[in-house]
């Protein structure tokens, strides 16, 4: 049986979330099944060369999947990994060197893009895009975990790409998913934006951090606000998640009540903090706010988050 | 500022969710103040000794907080990490072995008790359950990060028990949080629960999977339930996230819409699925069930969500 589609999801709305391969998760472990998946004439890939994406190029258009046995013409082949089935077969990832990408690069039949650009700018289709996520934050862990971080051995794949086994130690190791909550804080008409130096010119977000030991995604989007810009957060709704391959993050999106308002921010994690009003937010989401503010893309869940306010009325 | 106490959560009337320490994140590499904190004689600690809580027993009580001054008595320290302040001064985690819990067994003055049945009976306050929660969450991974899973080395502890370092390959460690989708499928007047065979006996629970890269929340919850029932689900409905130290994870619960009714059970993942009436969950929830079926206990968020569905009306 397929997944479902599910158009009601506000978390199907934002980049790398459309993904309807079966992951058939429970077949990882018949080896033989996902050889024959591999030597499938049907096969198809997605590859990554450290951690850029290789795209087919054609004179029409660019595609993320490439035929399976096309994979190895790039260069030595580090991991594949079993990603899913959809109608037209099997899919996998393909985890090359990064040197790969160089050397590849003045080749016409491919385009070497990274994932980001690809999102933003709607190069393949969403689909792809989802799968590319998918492949991206698999191969990044494979790549981080060829040691066993128990007893320092090396690891071997295991799993169709899903598991890596320690030998010495018999340990066994999972890809790494980490939670993030995003909130934005709202007060009244108002809602709390903020920078990191490394953000683009006049770009502004809603704040974010990582997810602790202990914590709920509530308790840890208010940890956030506090600690970044002094505010107090009370009432806490949940309005999406987004995957977010850069490298492995689950973004966890929610509107946030404020219950102060005077900021106080901490200028080591943020290059500003600001109250934007819901005529600025809406001017921001349109590209016509005088001072040229700009938020995130469409692909990005924090953009979700303010039009979801700003636009659509959510409140929290 | 102290965190905000939030009555108006969901995730807040589960078990190990219930922590107003101020962790303090951003001073976690002040080095110098973290010693200062560790030799203020306010400083407490709560206590694991391999993976079970030393708990301070009197004649009145159990408590989990312990002079910090008094952890090196039990035996030698692995680990100590900051987990925050409150108002009567800072709190740290300490690792100890495994091995303690049996030498110190014998003691009259402590209890060496896991932490399932800590948090199921309320041996101590939830406030307390939701640091011990924390630190055991913490220690895990540190216990299982001694080596870098990059490159092999040994790593050493850094940012007050908060990151680990590899000096040979300058890798960055930081804690692990595993997010999982549990999700109780809803098709008109019954819901879907299914059990485990390590499950006790008669308990039913809602279904539950770890969230892959490239996957959201609500396509998680319902790939699970389509590998493991074999039901397709539509509309899905945040309800409320729990800390779950068993290891590290963070369960995301939702309530889900059901597409189908006829149940395929994956009998390799579950010993048993079934379809329940609302008015039979009722008798669950009040354990006068006639065949005696039991659910997770109210520190658990399977609970909440059979609850919230079956008392309090709530719908995907």
């Amino acid at each position: 049986m397929k997944p479902v589609a599910a158009p009601l999801d506000r978390s199907a709305r934002t980049g790398f979330s459309t993904n309807s391969l079966d992951r058939m998760s429970e077949k990882r472990d018949d080896e033989a099944l996902i050889e024959q998946f591999k030597h499938d004439p049907a096969a198809r890939c997605v590859i990554i060369a450290g951690d850029l994406p290789i795209l087919c190029r054609s004179a029409e258009n660019l595609s993320a999947l490439h035929a399976m046995a096309n994979a190895a013409q790039f260069g030595t082949i580090h991991e594949v990994a079993f990603l899913g089935i959809d109608a037209a077969g099997p899919v996998f990832a393909v985890q090359l060197d990064g040197q790969v990408a160089d050397t590849q690069q003045g080749r016409d039949d491919i385009s070497v893009i990274d994932l980001r650009t690809i999102a933003v700018q709607g190069l393949v289709e969403a689909e792809a895009v989802g799968i590319l996520g998918q492949a991206k934050s698999l191969m990044y862990w494979h790549q981080r975990h060829r040691f066993c971080s128990n007893c320092g051995a090396p690891t071997r794949v295991a799993a169709a790409g899903w598991r890596r086994e320690c030998d010495h130690c018999k340990g066994l190791h999972f890809p790494r998913t980490d939670p993030v909550a995003i909130m934005l804080a709202v007060d009244g008409n108002r809602c709390l934006l903020g920078r990191q130096a490394r953000f683009p010119q006049n770009m502004y977000s809603a704040l974010a951090g990582f997810i602790e030991p202990g914590e709920t995604v509530e308790d840890a989007g208010r940890r956030e606000i506090r600690e970044e810009a002094g505010i107090g957060v009370g009432r806490v709704a949940y309005l999406a998640t987004q995957p977010w391959p850069f490298p492995a993050s689950l973004m966890i999106g929610c509107l946030a009540q404020s219950l102060s308002s005077e900021l106080d921010v901490d200028r080591t994690e943020l290059e500003d903090a600001r109250w934007f009003t819901i005529d600025e937010c809406r001017m921001i989401l349109s590209n016509t706010h005088p001072q040229q503010i700009l938020c995130p893309p469409t692909m990005a869940i924090a953009h979700h988050l303010i039009r979801a306010w700003a636009i659509e009325g959510v409140n929290p």
